[in-house]
């Protein structure tokens, strides 16, 4: 089982500023990574929470909880969270940063991520297809380990 | 309908560093300004949250709440909270961003405002008359818009 | 009486990046705030000027003319004329500093306020009304001072 | 009665990075605490919370809990949370920054405290003692005050 | 026809620093990249240079030559080449910039990305898994456009 | 006919650091303008002033003066004048920045131009020969307008 | 004989980002710089590459090559080569450095120029015609010196 | 003669800010310089204006009026006038820049001077003696030049 | 045997600014440590220097002089001392750095400690109390070490 | 009884750099100023250190000898040695900091000084007169206290 | 055998700046190098280019090439090339950077290297005889390894 | 003769960091250095001092010394002794600044060099020969000055 959580204002997804975050929604989302992950034969759960506290609790439990990876979108978090950080150090399954844009092509200080610093890795631009090549990568890895 | 939010440390106003925020409580400033929009016509919700989360998703909602207009107080979030900022752009509403104290003349880290990037416009430095002061203006353009 | 000035280009209102700064010429401007004055028992006077010096001497003379207040665009001048700040500090009236776009919208150079540290207060991104919410704070502040 | 309040993923203590926080839990910790507390005539209450939201109104409320001195572990948000800065401003009691780690040995963003600003004083890099060391000073300063 | 570029030093793959880059060698890599191109229905041409210049004409000639994608590791010119960068916007091909290593997680000057502004997005940090999720999107993609 | 300014200390020149800005002086530039105008077919009207409100309104005021272009050395100004900005965006006509020395040669404050980013370009370090191409410039894209 | 060099990228003027660099290619740039060569008498040779290299080499051979002058518009490297830097310094030739595009009213990074420190001067934001001024400029210098 | 200037805001002086400037006013400011002068043999001419052009213009005239030195307050323009120190530069007297506080203790906007690179050398902090010095080294050094 | 080090004016305590540094003085400070030290049955050695080079050697020579541990207060050298910094490293001892006052609710210079990277933690804050806990933590580790 | 400290190498006074700092040297310079201190009736005391620490500790112990005043030139100390600037704090007599060069002149680490944030007032550029102002200075002002 | 390798611009020896880099070419440097080598017992073959990537390349290919050290002089590209950086760290042949000239006493753009990072040492400063200096090492070091 | 200086803390050479600095000792050094300066037949002189005050001094009395050249690893106060630099323009010898470790490869603050601006040359990073070689260079040298 994989742990998808959406963070700040993912919630409002296909609403919000479309030309930049397209049309889907949230629950469409949701549902497309569903399909996905049932593709890989990849249980997944879809989780959002517009609280950092929330977030970093969600990452704290997730071995507990029998996941096995993590795919995150930290939202805003991603540009100042170092508790976010924080819970991603404090654990040991493998997490994947995605963004529906491409934080490199938007304002200077969305140009740097501080919780990717202890991600795996990171994937962005891609719209939803992000959260595709995520959990391929999470198929793929946890395959493997 | 006004939504009118104060973020973290508002509800120790009147007790909190009463030289820079002045000695009225946030139970006065409320009521205050639920008689200021009362004789500007404008019903007024008050709303308090320490939490970034809960003034994410008041924001987000304000519009199915039947809200028209928001004056936001972010408090200290206002000069670190992109997750306040992509709320505010995730929303249709106009988004008057206040502050007792003028921001310019304090410490450095408290002169630039990330959520002013996103609101209407900002008022401050006025005391609790900031805060009227953003409903005259919510007043006038509802009226208009 | 309350002085009213208008820094450099403000004179080309109406006619200068009319998506930034409206339709609005100065004189209706001026004509709107005699107007908002009156409603306001106020008294107003409007000066306009593209000089720092003449800025700087209209401030310095304002007491002695009798004013009792003064509603300050410092235009351009906001973000690097420390002589207006001086010139602000040099005397005793509530100086209220407003614009008609959100400088924290704007270029970086735009986003923070030299001359707004020695304000009572700052209101921008309003548009004209800018002008009319720092009238009714200073009718506000008169009566009680 | 002390109020100890560790922040953000301090919950993983023991776990979590074990070459910096040392193997200690905070259950442990905590109890550690109490004992210490004991020795030197000190009640203790421990609390924990991941959400910064609730760490400023354990703040804000411990003077109305009859609590006369506050131990903070601001965890990650001793780098940015301007939000507990204010917490602390907000209110009488003395509070004391403490760290396991010595901030000031770790990475670049780590050297630098926003909440210290507004505590008694900071000691960090002791491991558990930290704590330990500021229930003294408590200890001492509350028989004094 | 993909045109998959490696910029560089990749030609060292698999003998430069592998406890980062991992113990592939190039012609590993561009084999599977051939395979997985040929799973997806893609072919794909791989080429390196360590020639800023010849990446830049590569990159330019790509349309003509009939290539509809492009997958390109920037190695050390990601962080200072604007030649790259400007060659990416001279062109209409969807770029997919990828990183064998996690930027985020290395030193200072490799955390921020100049090409990566003009590409459609970025994967980096899953090693030769990178390859894999960015011919997967332009599968995707390709078809759709 | 077309209205060439001179900014603060050009009135000097000739006499002020010869090695950097040469022996003419400014009524001689000035003449040589006027020849240079006559070759081209192109009345022009030389001022000068030390006065940053005198060279804004000259800016401001030209269309109405009928002048169909400008030719601008804002001298010292160049580094600082927000003002000369807005004031070259508040009117039509185009601007072309003109200095008698190469600006990015000098000390590290004088290579960057704050006024040159709302002109049509800028022609630097030719020495009165910078004049002369401005002018070709606007005698050219007059023709075309 | 003066040497028009045009560096990365200019190979693709006409297609690239025209609404910033025009619709002229760079043949007929360079048949339009013949041609206004012609009209001055001076004879000019265009070359073009997308290596630093090949340039630094072409600056430094301009002598021997019989070049009395150089144009030189250095692309994307005009803002971090300080291999062409050294290069013109390395060799006698008055260095004209050009640029279609107004760089002063880019992103930041366009905003200073390297290599212009050792230019003669620099001339930028008039299109094709920053060349014809540029070859003016030489036509008169060189008749000159 | 000497030339006494003195710039923006201080025609306030002991109405302003006395705790730092002092409670002398201009005009018995200057007529202790005259005082100071005339037991040195020295003749004075004092003058303030608020317009920085207007210090410029008599700066540079200063020669032609028969001055032999300068002694320069510029008041705010001392941290951002670039005007004024290439107004000191274009002309040959010896300039001595003066100020009533301690610009070093001040802010730190304030701790730098622009003016003073071109001054022979700067006395601040001596409240009005600052001025009896200068004109005590002018009176020395005039003798000697 | 533990050795107590008060860096650059520590000597002054008592007279310096004692709304900072409190009304002890340097001897009653060293008297109270020699008690506190009795009291944890730890002997203490106190030393003062102005000299960072007298400070660098007591550091180096620590051991030799058979202490087991050190107390420092470096005064202003906390802030650019690398000689002690290395001093710290060069030794095997563990060092408590200590403060009088909080050095993050200072100046902005005085908010990081150079010297502070090589010690085994920090203390400040607390008045001569600060020197008590750091004595306090010597004595728990020095037992157990 | 004054007393003059002059700070590390201002003993080479005459060799080193004589373009800078003149060719008198320090005896001479001690000559002239016990000559100018007895043309105002003021005992002085010169003194030279190359050590931090014993011009710290001639500062502190200035008032215990009798002194009434410091005359202080501390050399290349001015830019980084918060250990003299805690020295002028930890005192009571007024301490002027004089420099024979114009530091606003030279290199950018020489434009600020650390120290005269704590000085009566700085005076620079003046060669050895700089030392007589500041005496006068002294001269004036021990009178008055 | 050691390879020595020259970076842009070398190719100008003796006649670029000759006040800065001196006057042997580069065919009388690699003449030295050779000599200076055969007393060493010690095989040299010089290489130079202008171009980055033939510079990675040679560094890439020195091991397989039989050579046992290298001596690099990467000229500008010193300050700006990750690419040269990345190639020395994917080989294990000992690099030594050279200059003929002081880097650190040159322009702030000269003071870091970025390819120093990975070199075994620098050394820079004594004209040609730095070359010396580094085949002396190197003579030594490979006799030891 | 020449003149070796060794600053701070490399009186612990062998026993601080070795991983960094090697096992051999100072008095090791100061003997391989004698042995090296025989065999090139050049006495040396070895010294070491922690106080920046003596080592200004050495430098500067090296001359009256008839010391011919100086070898000066200035530890940790490269990084910031501008007493130390100015000791060195002070005085006519030629200084070759050595470090045992490569500069450019450690912490940040550790990557330029204060003092290095004055020297001749710097060479760093290959221990104990770093000495070796700067004294074959003064070797070379003072034969021909």
């Amino acid at each position: 089982m994989v742990l998808i959580l959406n963070g700040p204002n993912l919630n409002m997804l296909g609403r919000r500023e479309p030309e930049i975050y397209g049309r889907t929604t949230l629950e469409e989302l949701e549902e497309l990574c569903e399909a996905w992950g049932a593709e890989l034969g990849l249980g997944v759960v879809n989780r959002q929470s517009n609280y950092e506290g929330q977030l970093v609790e969600w990452i704290q439990g997730a071995e507990a909880e029998d996941f096995v990876g993590i795919l995150l979108n930290p939202g805003a978090l991603t540009h100042y969270s170092v508790a976010l950080l924080d819970a991603i150090k404090s654990q040991p399954l493998p997490v994947v940063e995605v963004h529906l844009s491409n934080i490199h092509a938007r304002e200077e200080f969305r140009r740097h991520s501080v919780t990717a610093q202890a991600a795996r890795g990171i994937i962005c631009g891609f719209g939803t297809l992000s959260y595709r090549l995520a959990l391929l990568y999470l198929a793929e890895v946890l395959e493997v380990g």
